[in-house]
């Protein structure tokens, strides 16, 4: 087991990563708050791993609350089934609220946290990759709205985050690609090594061999955590762990959430990125090459869907990131380094909105 | 006009308390955080006090959602109304939410404002003696759930609070009365001055005059002030800022939302938190009887509404001050000296709720 840390003064926690983690009742006993627990969980993940978390807890007052599968239902309305089980249970502001789940899940749980109460402890199982390199470290939480994604949430920290690697043999293989969209992502804005390791390994992390999805989920969490510490509340560099962000939020949104996985829509921004960089003559053709390559070979979509360009420009201009009526990208001044800009001619995204879809 | 500080590091702000300070555009602007405000008022307060608010934002890209008045709406859906709203004006986060209105609207403003976008600036412009006096300060947000009172929300100051006094002419009476309620919670918890002043004064602060009203909010706002400074978080001390709150919460939700005023509830409860003191022998009969003439010639009930013993305590065992299964209550060991205590017999609390009821 490795254990990494996330640096936040009082808010720090630990990541732990490793195999067979999940019936550890040490590590999460060592973090709850009192003698209560609320599960929350999905219908996919919960006949498979509920078990062995409930025996992990065995001896404390423990329930669980399940949800229905998928980005569709990341609602006020599911956050309210959470709340309605808190309550129904009568759990105290001493309850720990345990996310098992993947990167919906993760969300939920924790703005339910964030909120119940005004505020109690949670923990995070991530059960997806997305989750384990992605969503579960660095306290975001969120709902959809259907005006927007993640557009009503909290900075919430967990008291730790357990990444068991054991769990991804049941992932079903759209769900890695999607996840490993988000490794990609660690390479191109500030790691050139991983990017590199990528290019060379992306075979045996689509065929899930153990030592590749270890090295990929260390390194994208060690990536993470520096980025988080350094800037918890996004007032800066944080934004740059949203290339692709603006672009997939919109196809997700533009879509119908569910259609599109977190992690395609992702991908398909992040070429997007990548395109308009070029436009921008900060990166080479080749470059657009290795990226469009790379995400191909991950399985994951190198184009967005159909959406016109006015419908995608629309939805882009609801992203957090937009300031005075400008929409702020996340764009590439080299493989390895991203920048957060709104300089460039608006007539340049035209184009790679237009090009860049299927 | 007064200014009070909340001394809370960096999120520290000011109370301005006053005559006509609702058209005082320079209040206003110095602090927002960008071009962009949000109204949430409600069908009562806007028809009178809007256009005035909306004449001091001239030149700022403002906007107004317009919430149905009273404590039953304050709700997850309600609070949905308000997020469509700010996405459909395409608000960002330099969006200030600014809240008019009595209590019900500053929580659910202040709620809107803590997730929205994860947080966004919120100006609380209280319209109430309630909200005035104490919802709008201290950064306590929430909505309702049917099963309990108050039990989704956050702490999230806000950038100023704006007390203009002249607004309570329009008031009625069952509110004026209602946010006495508070003031009088004040000096039983903390101020004994303030109780011996209300003993005083009762009669001029139910006919509104000037004077009165000025000195009671602007004590309210210093007892409070200080409480909030010494624990924001509610970790110890802020609770007594609870006296009555568990009962009159209990009636609240028992009764349905919105069928007794907070303040009426708070009042009852007071009462019975009384009795309960003295039958643990902390007050004596002469104390009991000051607390219910006082309570009575502010136009307040001095007793609950008929719900059995069983379910009162049923709706009790949600507060949030609830550890280990045990009901914790603020109880006065003397007048003008609360403590939070689960050291009574649980047969005393059965005879306080059977006999303190209509």
């Amino acid at each position: 087991m490795i254990t990494l840390d996330v640096a936040l003064g009082e808010r720090s926690y630990p990541i732990y990563i490793g195999v067979e983690l999940l019936h550890r009742a040490d590590l999460i006993r060592r973090h709850l708050a009192g003698n209560e627990v609320m599960v929350v969980s999905n219908d996919t993940v919960a006949p498979l791993y509920l078990e062995r978390v409930m025996a992990a807890l065995d001896g404390v007052r423990a329930e669980a609350v399940i949800l229905p599968d998928g980005e569709e239902y990341k609602t006020l309305a599911q956050l309210d089934t959470i709340f309605t089980a808190l309550l129904e249970q009568r759990c105290s502001r001493q309850v720990t609220i345990l996310a098992l789940g993947g990167g919906v899940i993760g969300d939920m749980a924790g703005f339910a946290a964030a909120c119940y109460q005004r505020g109690v402890p949670f923990i995070q199982i991530p059960t997806t990759l997305l989750a384990q390199v992605d969503s579960s470290v660095g306290g975001k939480t969120a709902v959809n709205h259907p005006l927007g994604k993640n557009m009503i949430g909290a900075f919430y920290q967990p008291r730790c985050v357990i990444a068991d690697t054991t769990v991804l043999d049941t992932l079903d293989a759209r769900q890695l690609s999607a996840g490993i969209a988000e490794v990609i992502k660690y390479g191109l804005i500030c790691d050139k090594e991983l990017f590199a390791w990528l290019e060379k390994n992306m075979e045996a992390l689509v065929a899930r061999d153990r030592d590749a999805l270890s090295y990929a989920i260390e390194r994208s969490c060690r990536n993470k955590a520096e980025v988080v510490a350094a800037d918890e509340l996004e007032h800066g560099r944080r934004a740059l762990l949203n290339l692709g962000h603006t672009f997939g939020h919109a196809i997700e949104t533009g879509m119908g959430y569910g259609q599109w996985l977190h992690g395609e829509a992702v991908a398909a921004g992040m070429v997007m990125a990548t395109d308009l960089s070029a436009r921008l003559g900060w990166l080479g053709a080749e470059d657009v090459r290795r990226v469009e390559k790379l995400v191909a070979r991950a399985q994951l979509p190198t184009r967005g869907p159909a959406l016109s360009v006015d419908k995608m420009k629309a939805l882009m201009a609801v992203d957090k990131k937009v300031q005075d009526g400008r929409i702020r990208l996340v764009l590439l001044k080299a493989l390895g380094e991203a920048v957060v800009s709104d300089a460039f001619d608006p007539v340049l995204l035209d184009r790679t909105l237009a090009e860049c879809q299927a």
